[in-house]
């Protein structure tokens, strides 16, 4: 099998520094985590929030603690520090090969999706962003990996995409639609959900969006990793 | 513009880790840093020293310490962890929105290169791994970032390749070869070098290897951020 996970991420329109943040961490003891957070407002402040809450997690996992250990250990830092005035939404999805299983914690209001075929789940228990009361907990969910899952989640920039202009985003219709298709690889979904957000938004993003899809293919090849990274970059010139 | 980033990574043959660890994090001030780490031996004791290096590094990176005092500050952890008994190779590269400029920080008896259109220049300047000695320091190159520069650099393994089947490995020959053809991607650059390795050592690595290579483009698409990660996985059945 083969575990592909891919990232789209835009900034709020006009705005230089997107207020997410993403890091992708292998795990001690195999497998990798991915860890996205998305800071309360826009800008620099938000992005030193999400800066702070993605490290803190991923200097815990990194450690071997467990991921729904981790969540609360960065919800009371940042509850301490901002002195609980300053949320900030949290997803973790981790591939645990000593379980075999993809661990799923979550402290967002916006929900996730699992699809399995043609069949999609949206995941839409409450769930509180961290940092704003004590005792904050994830909601923790864990599937076996099997050939064919496709989990996505995302910033609440996507919930939100089409408001201004009245029309808003239908996530689970988006992804039923591109499902349906001709397996799509997991950089095509997040580009196209990231994509139609940003059309929807007349192409001046109301808000960060950050979109993450992880699929599990068959596939049986050779037994290399790989990772590749695009960043546009504008210099000052 | 656009930088784009690719990494191959596969294990020494019939060892289920890999002693080189390699992260790609944000920059505080903008940009991106990989950080890669070869520990010395293979398996679990080199991984877990990769693993520290690489962890404080990223650490230090986050708070915005400059590439060269985090390299010496994970030298003398590493030092005074294993009392000079244990060494490991860092590469760090860095993309500074700040300064415009590519920063490779090297310690590793790995030359590097650098091409931009058909030539290739070789860095091969001494370097010594960290860990071994007090007041160890990295070699630093800073390059301008700018359209067609192609930095390629790699964990030993790929240096040692084929030396067992007395065919070693002339990774120049080989990038300039790749670097004639029409535009490769830096997956694609990755991918062949680590392929040629694994076949000069007959389909059984005789160490992990790592390529990461680093490509800027003049491509002036979107502003999306995007990321992917293939990680072939193998269940226990």
């Amino acid at each position: 099998m083969e575990v592909q996970i891919a990232v789209a991420k835009t900034n709020k329109y006009a705005v230089l520094e997107s207020g997410d943040t993403l890091e992708v961490v292998e795990r001690p003891n195999g497998g990798l985590s991915v860890v996205l957070a998305d800071g309360q407002t826009s800008g620099r402040g938000a992005k030193a929030v999400s800066m702070l809450v993605v490290r803190k997690v991923i200097a815990l996992l990194a450690e071997g603690v467990r991921d729904g250990a981790a969540a609360r250990a960065a919800s009371d830092l940042l509850f301490t520090e901002k002195k609980g005035k300053v949320s900030c939404t949290l997803n973790i999805a981790s591939i645990d090969l000593q379980t075999g299983t993809v661990v799923l914690s979550r402290n967002n209001p916006a929900p996730y999706f699992v699809a399995h075929g043609e069949r999609i789940d949206c995941i839409a228990t409450e769930s509180t962003p961290i940092g704003i009361s004590r005792s904050i907990r994830p909601v923790i969910s864990e599937l076996p990996v099997e050939p064919g899952l496709v989990i996505v989640f995302y910033t609440d920039g996507l919930v939100h995409a089409g408001e201004r202009t009245g029309q808003p985003m239908d996530v689970c219709f988006s992804l039923q639609a591109m499902l349906e298709e001709q397996e799509p690889s997991p950089q095509e979904i997040a580009d196209a959900l990231l994509n139609e957000a940003v059309r929807l938004d007349e192409g001046r993003p109301a808000d960060d969006i950050s979109v993450v899809v992880l699929k599990v293919l068959k596939r049986d090849g050779d037994e290399v990793r790989r990772m590749t990274v695009r960043l546009p970059i504008r210099m000052q010139e």
